[in-house]
């Protein structure tokens, strides 16, 4: 008897404790919204906000009918009563998973900004959190084909790809699958004239430094209840998560010369970059992964922007895409024993995990967004853009009263 | 030995898990504080920023003094020792049910806005919290009340009133105590002229967005520790509340036409009216009553505003009152176990609160206000309005540098 | 076993605990930055947000390799398989306290604002938090002195110094600091002119309450988990912040004459001073401590500011400092059982407590910044700080793409 009392505190506690998690995740939109909406021009503000929080909407729909039981195998179009049998632990993780499936879109949202039309963004959405996020999650995590698949790659590699909380699933996905649906879009009007780079001014640093500061605190929900139960629980992920924050911040100091956006996303970036090996590497180890992956993003960033003449506005592909690649080897690479790790990582199982979200990103971003192009049109018009896509889309800008005195 | 310290174990959780929902709720009133900053004129951002956070303050005096003891039946005037016998429990489910009493004030803040006098809107808040409320509370949910009546309910029509998180107790009770305010009150300067209506320009999206996403993440807590102790902790409580915040944005997005306004309170309208049955509901029926709470707050907005002529500025009877009757009234409805629902709710029970919760804050409202009207004078002189609350009430406006400037 | 794995849970949701209450604090974080970016120039919001968040990373890599071990006696240069051993408590435990000695530098910068050079600030920000921080906590909480220290005091004056969440070891400590680094900083340029006080404008209130609403939020975290343990959590810890931020505010109100700046930094004023003794004083005195706090705090600013001709930009002084001080002898006053606290204080203790944290601040605070002074020179040049930090040290401003169209 009271063994069950413990199993059955321990059964409301895990769902607090996923719940928990999936509140702070779902603020890390409120992130997203801000870390836009500073960096876009002020004529497309209310459109960042308003793309964002409509994502979580629409994501919400599709995982729930689709996506979810697509990779867990479990629906949820029952009566309540069989819905609350487990005190509702199962709709809980629903919740919380959904929150990573909706941060693929809000991670485009930052690259396509200033441009792209409302409904095949929207559209867009649907199909990633209700299809193309859940296929790969089925692989990696879910109750699908994870269990076979990961079996085989342990049993070829030595260990499973391991990607504790989405450095690739989430950020490398997101990030991966950017790249393709900014290269369709193409640049703003006016970012590259006759081949030279005339970089656009972003609006409003404060929100931007408010969104950054939002997706931290709420990443550290998105790590340490990525352990799904309150009993394994680690104190490790979370000074982990917060030493890669440091790292990404005194990189963002150091080689993006005390630039407050390279700072800001810096400690994005190392963020990223800790997601997949933060259970298992070392906090020293987890500094030098957030150092680095403020590195790799000042220079991929500039790399991006001026060689490659890729318009991706918040540099999303630079901080999730090429960082989740980082995390992912880091994973591999820093999670080892030797190196002060928790070991059961094998390096070639990595590479195996970043190849396969690089190639599966690709493809299925360039599919989906080539056939929104045939069927909708992805880019506003010239004038639309012109205009900023708030008052084309929303009939408003983001400070009406003092559109109206000007 | 075992079963004491698992006893023990609980209750300390139950602090812990009572106070993380008073935190979050008492973080909602922040984005009470920044919807109203957003939606009012620049002139009035402070006033609005200053009245929420100062109605905190005042309706903890209130509700500590009087508000609790007269619908708990139980008080803190006591030395610390006793305070602390049960871990300060007790304390903790004042401050969470505080928190609840503090909306009503926060809710009318946005219906008077821009031309209320500061005294008797904080005189008003003073007793909302510390007698209106209470009396109200100790009726549907209290311990002084609440037993003999709801038993009465229970015998007459087949179960009582049912109002998990308050979607007539809290939401309802506020947005019609606001609507006898604003009538009495008056519409702004400049707001109808010669039966005209000329919207007046809100000031900033930004702040309204940001608002929205505070009282969205609060809102988790506001329903789901409204369960009041982590054992009767349910997920299906928190999978609805996101289903019908889902609903409510994508309500804003079709019925209001992609407007920001719209979509960010959509979310709002969708959370007020899944308050009330977010404990029995099925997923779907609680999407379903989140797109129909956006569905009637557009409308009832539009209604409100352009056809009775009703400023009311940040639409807090659509909102709140009109939202929190179909709140209560699905819960009869969708609650049913023939609907997917978990059982226990009578449709007539359901209208007798409806019904008695207008008719109560009706006459509360319009009595109180009247009676402030003629003691204090609720209205700012056309000079003082026409300056803005800022400079008249505080002596400074929102931006103090740019002003200096101009 | 029942008991083994009643011990394994409680281990799990310290971990839990601790850690929301860390993030909670690390959040307070973006308080202080929105709270500085609020009260500075437009010129200056750049670099106020980037310091606070950069000094969260150089503060992190202090106490990790030098202040926790100084303090605790305890490192964390191992494998991580010896920091799992158990489930990272102690990892997590260094990071709540290490969000502690993060806020001394985030306490001086609101002083030192819109003036003083990057580096030798995040400099100090490093010496701060990883000696001259440890040292005092060392003293009167840490491993390494306290015990013997404590003792010591109370064998002579009948209880130890009580400082429960740091109004005389953080707050204290940090205003105390705050006061030489001002004045070796010298006045920003035209804010004393001939003898005569010419008041800066601020540039932002919203900002200004932002930042303070998420200090208020994240300080239920502060408070309420310096308990350290789930099983000793104190309900009466939380509602006594609660009833402090009141007192802070209706304070602010009547005191403060509704200016929006005292109202809101009132709040803090309270929360400041309830810290000492908020696990031991009576709610009721709980309320009269805040209330002090702010009629403290807007007579010490005006003092400080009109008198003295102390140009601490923020009042950090009379809100951190001196409000500390109140703060610890409060505890001493109204902990006693006679006025309805838990008892376990000395008053006399309290002074010793008080005088150290003056004394230690003081001289700890002075040397820092004079030797920093006589290597970096602290302070920008006229130039600089006529075109203003963000221009000067981040080559960029607040609001760049409004500062194009100029």
């Amino acid at each position: 008897m009271v063994e069950e009392s413990i199993k059955q505190l321990i059964q409301s506690l895990n769902v607090f404790y996923l719940l928990a998690g999936a509140v702070m995740i779902l603020s890390m939109h409120a992130g997203f919204a801000f870390l836009e909406a500073g960096t876009v021009r002020k004529k497309n503000q209310v459109n960042a906000l308003v793309k964002i929080i409509v994502d979580v909407a629409v994501a919400t729909l599709a995982y729930f009918f689709i996506g979810y039981p697509l990779a867990h195998k479990i629906g949820f179009i029952k009566p309540a009563a069989e819905l609350v049998s487990d005190q509702g632990f199962e709709l809980v993780r629903f919740f919380f998973l959904l929150m990573f499936a909706a941060c693929i879109s809000a991670i485009v949202s930052g690259g396509v900004a200033e441009r792209m039309k409302f409904r095949p963004y929207i559209t867009a959405g649907f199909f990633l959190a209700g299809i193309i996020y859940p296929i790969f999650e089925a692989l990696i995590w879910g109750e699908r084909w994870s269990p076979a698949f990961q079996g085989w790659i342990e049993k070829m590699f030595g260990a499973p790809i391991h990607d504790f909380a989405g450095s690739m699933v989430v950020h490398g996905l997101g990030g991966w699958i950017a790249l393709p649906a900014v290269i369709i879009l193409g640049p703003r009007m006016g970012r590259y004239i006759k081949d030279q780079s005339k970089p656009i001014p972003i609006s409003n640093i404060p929100y931007l430094a408010l969104g950054s500061w939002i997706l931290i605190i709420g990443w550290f929900g998105f790590n340490v209840m990525s352990s799904q139960s309150i009993e394994s629980i680690s104190g490790l992920v979370a000074v982990n998560s917060l030493m890669a924050t440091a790292g990404g911040l005194i990189g963002g100091v150091l080689i993006g010369k005390n630039d407050p956006g390279f700072i800001h996303n810096g400690a994005l970036a190392g963020l990223v970059a800790i997601c997949a090996g933060s259970d298992i590497v070392n906090p020293i180890s987890a500094f030098f992964i957030g150092f680095v992956a403020a590195w790799i993003f000042v220079k991929a960033f500039i790399w991006e922007q001026e060689k490659l003449k890729i318009d991706d506005v918040l540099g999303v592909w630079p901080l999730h895409g090429i960082n989740g690649v980082w995390g992912g080897i880091a994973a591999g690479i820093f999670g080892q024993e030797a190196l002060g790790g928790l070991g059961g990582v094998s390096i070639i199982s990595q590479f195996v995990g970043v190849l396969l979200t690089i190639i599966y990103a690709v493809i299925a971003g360039f599919v989906l967004y080539k056939v929104l192009d045939v069927i909708f049109g992805l880019r506003l018009s010239e004038e639309e853009e012109f205009n900023g896509s708030d008052l084309s889309i929303h009939k408003v800008d983001a400070y009406p009263e003092d559109s109206l005195k000007v």
